[in-house]
């Protein structure tokens, strides 16, 4: 990352909904001056998964905690407390919904505009279930066409779940 | 499509949220047994496209309503008043938010759940602005991995709107 | 069931919430007079189950449509229209939430008050994941108790979906 | 329980909803790394009833304070007054409605699709009137099929209480 | 009741978000112009149970439905039909809530200003439970005190629920 | 009281939006082991008024607040202060509505479910009008009937005010 | 009232809130071209009290019809069993709330500005209790002050109901 | 104002609802045992707008701050800082909508039930347009009638505002 | 305009929400394939407005309901009993808030993201007020800078109205 | 600024829904007597970016960081880490929607009211897509017109995004 690029970090009005450790490594992450796309690398795992890491709706492996600890320079002992023995993550309160701000609002958009039409195509694909969230990964990448114009291209991935019959 | 496959259908509890073609298109659709990636391919479009048209979150051209008419058997004149005179969509009614379907509710709690980790990911790859859900296209694709597990890949491309200085 | 039992009907003020053949379902089985444990047993299937494709949150198999048009005496055309071909369930329109009738209340006050033990016990037992409401089941069932008191069984089954590490 | 299982514990974020034991009591179930199903069995109950204790939603007797104590290693003057004295649990407070915890909205899911079809079979089968989710108990247990699937079984039990006649 | 004297009737505006028979019933009524005592009284039941039968929140015994019949001028196999077989109440629809109608409103605002006292109260009078509104009777007295003020008296009786240990 | 009951005590976690005050004489209370029955005897009051005075939702008069100082042993000044010049109370946000609380739920429940059937007998008996819950006044008894069985009764009684004509 | 001037009339969105006889009251008055001011007059009440009966907010007497019913040309029997023996009003669902009429969302804003200004004076002119709302008068009136500048002046008599001691 | 009156004073819950001087000025009027009519008979102005100014939706001129330091014994540097130069009221937020305050629920209610009377008579009366909740003014005055009750009168005086043609 | 462009037309899902006349305006101006520039034109007023009128937010007077039922070809006494005698617009109900429709959803935004900035700017410019909804007109002007990029602007004028002292 | 004019300054309420340096900012701004327009005027911006860069709605160039330390006295390595390096603004938390306050209400009115207006004329004049709220800026200006009465006038521009075909 070049000196003069901003990086994410903790907005001071979202804290008291997120985890103690989420501030611990946001403060880290900036001293550090590291990207996610950075940490993700070093860690083997999806920039989205270490982002939602440190927002506190996904976990990290006991590997992923030493590599943090070396990465962010947090002694280890703080983070195993704090993110591997700190039980389940307690998912789904870092904003509010409908999303007020304007990049996660447009994702909610897509849903609400597209949301039957998704339902549809993936019912007559794969018949009557749902695609998990669960069982799931997402990446965002970076494209820029052939008239410079820059487009975002995230993939969501997930299980197909059939409805049992019972 | 195998004669046994289902197709989907419009739910006529929803049939007052949508524009009267809504349910023309559908009717015809299943008179004729046609699946949206027969639809889609007839016409160049995506899937996600064609379910969105039929649901009334999309446009269709002059040339879609003529291929529309043909395949669906629909008389033109109806079709070009209704789909191609009949004026602009009026997005973004079709189900209540959040979502109470199963499906479009995992849609929902991935924006909820991974929401600010997009955010974080894109601030620091494109800068300060947002996806555009209007200079948009999606769609659906299915996977079927070595284990025989089946997997749904949704890709969400948008174009990077940057925060205009004023 | 003896003569005098009353049966579940669909009250005429949900009807518009309900896809047009849970009418058709609903008065065939009051004019059999049948219970939905009969039919279950019928079908082979859970009474839950069958009560839920009544209210348009379950699907029939081939096999379900002949047996219930045999049972309620509906010709098989209709019913197969209605609920074989008539494409994939809109799920989860039936009821306001939170509940206003006081029997489902009580279902929804055990997750408000007991949800985060249900939480706490199901990651202690199984790890960070769910329990899926899709690749799911669940029965109903008496009990009288050695004081002659009547309780209610309820049991869900869902199978653990662990999330995925991406 | 094998010293590497994780185990669950108090999100900071929903402290502020809790009693102000129930921080007192997890931070001691940690120190000694003990699960609700030791501390269950311990008590001679359901480790959803000891977890919703925790949680402050259920009520501890005289002979659970004094156990707890000891297997806690906290004074058995605090607890008492804690617990045993405190008063009547303020139930229904520890989570959102609708939650947005994905674990305890898919309980929440099957309420909302299920719902009338529990009805309408407790109808059936008991007559006019509720479960009670007063008289009420609970347990969930783990099943591994023989495809070595894993699968959670929710036990819900409550009395039946038929409406008066007036 | 004296001819002046004004009846209950059915307002058109809610109509819909009763059960059919509601309106029969109503009707009846008005055409007989028997008050809610009068009628109560011939069924040996209380005035708020048969308001609340009528606007579909109470069920009527085979011997309800044949004095109703008679009083009401109603052949007996409309009302059977309607009452009697039309299985079980859907409850809690009439109104909104917060409710809109003054009357009905300073009944709520009791329950918001006094919810805590009457918890504490029956806390210590009762223990750890519930008063049920199954088990439950209600009535309605006409007091004019000595200075020839008029107030109303309402009696809620319900059973005392403990929550169970488990 | 004997020993071994319980107290009802403040929940720590309503106490912001209760008046300081609330805090103060709930402290008191738990200490002098008093139950609102004897305290509600001492001022010569209802038991739930008292329980309101402590929740902020009533007022007390000059003398109140000298049987209270006595009767809890706090000083005069204090209660003065906070009790009789504190104004006028703020009502009605002791907790949310709908409520979650078991036991409240249950008194909404009864207005969501009766409210219509209360409005209808009330004007047939008192014509056009309503039940004041300013000029009210409440109390809670209770009844163990020849089973033994334990009823609870709540009294509501409240002024009659007819709508003026203008 | 001037030809050219304006009438209210009922707006066809509304008219499924209201009782019936709105309907028949609105299009006698419009056929009738006259104001509430000339309805109010020959009535001997206020135009407010008028409006209100139209809108099914307020009660009218046994001479308020027959003068009406002369006045608008309507057969008194019609109005009779509409407005004398219909029953009660069922009151406050005429318009959303918040409104999002302008000029009713004025009046909005200043109970959510002034609320409790109003509440502060009123508690120390009058003491602990309220204004009531039922045995309550409105008038408006129209001012041209020396400026030529339009003012309205609208009253709000309300009875003061002090808190009951119990 | 006698010794024995209550005054107004601001009640800790909604003091984090309300600018700082809020406090402040509710403090010292209650050690100076003021009433708002006492503070506005001293500034010429009405007690509402005094009251409004106290709860932070008015403002104050440099005259008014004179005299509230003189009169509320506060040092005027710390009133200017505070109320004249801390900019503009950030209006609305005293309390909740619906209010829960009974009586400002009665304001409240007086417009959700009389909202659609009192635009229909404004129509007439001035044509199409609001009256202002801006260039506005409010009183509130005590009569006692033939009868010694004691009735309310609030005026609201607004300027009509007809909407522009454009 | 060209024979190829769409016209805006009335979208059949909010017809209920709008005045009956909305429809045969609408009607009439896609058979007349009349734009909204070209009949604001005729008018000689804004385009804002005339659509405002189509959609029952604005009034036409005489000469604009000649000039309608010439252009439009709608006999004038249908027009006038619509628009001109009709009375005063129920404005506010087109659609939801927050709105779902993309294209007003982004100006929602605008008042959500920028609101208090607004607000700043305007109190130092013009001191304590607010800008006139009422005493209002708005355009939008197409504009294509030196690039080729098409810009919307839209001008909202409004009176200035300061806060009455009073 | 002459010395008796009001500057916008930052309501307490609110300073918790802001980042931590909106109170830096506006503090400085106090204390050095600047309005907006004069900050804009040394920025080079607009004033209403100014004024939403206070709010957190906006980011702050490196330049514009080093003008706002002179201009405003905070020493640049505060400025810098608070402003330049804190990442990217959380947009859309500042106020509550609806808006409470009577000048931002006014904004939310003319698109509650005006929202399809704008959007059929949009759609005329530009086709099937949106205006930007992203690639968007905005002013406000004064117009005191020839009668000395005072209009506000705001500019929104907006680039015109029209719907992607896929």
């Amino acid at each position: 990352m070049s000196n003069d690029s901003k990086l994410a970090t903790l907005d001071s009005t979202i804290v008291d909904r997120l985890p103690a450790y989420s501030q611990t490594l946001f403060t880290a992450k900036t001293n550090k001056r590291l990207t996610f796309e950075q940490i993700a690398k070093e860690l083997g795992r999806s920039e989205v998964a270490i982002a939602a890491l440190f927002y506190g709706q996904a976990t990290a492996s006991a590997e992923d905690v030493q590599k943090l600890s070396a990465l962010l320079d947090i002694p280890i002992e703080n983070l195993s407390t704090a993110l591997n023995l700190a039980g389940f993550p307690d998912r789904g309160r870092a904003g509010p919904m409908p999303p007020v701000e304007p990049l996660i609002y447009r994702l909610y958009e897509i849903v609400q505009n597209y949301g039957y039409a998704f339902k549809a195509v993936m019912n007559e694909k794969f018949g009557d279930g749902i695609m998990s969230a669960i069982a799931f990964s997402s990446k965002v990448e970076k494209e820029v066409d052939s008239d410079g114009v820059t487009w975002v291209n995230i993939n969501l991935r997930g299980k197909w779940l059939p409805f049992t019959r019972f």
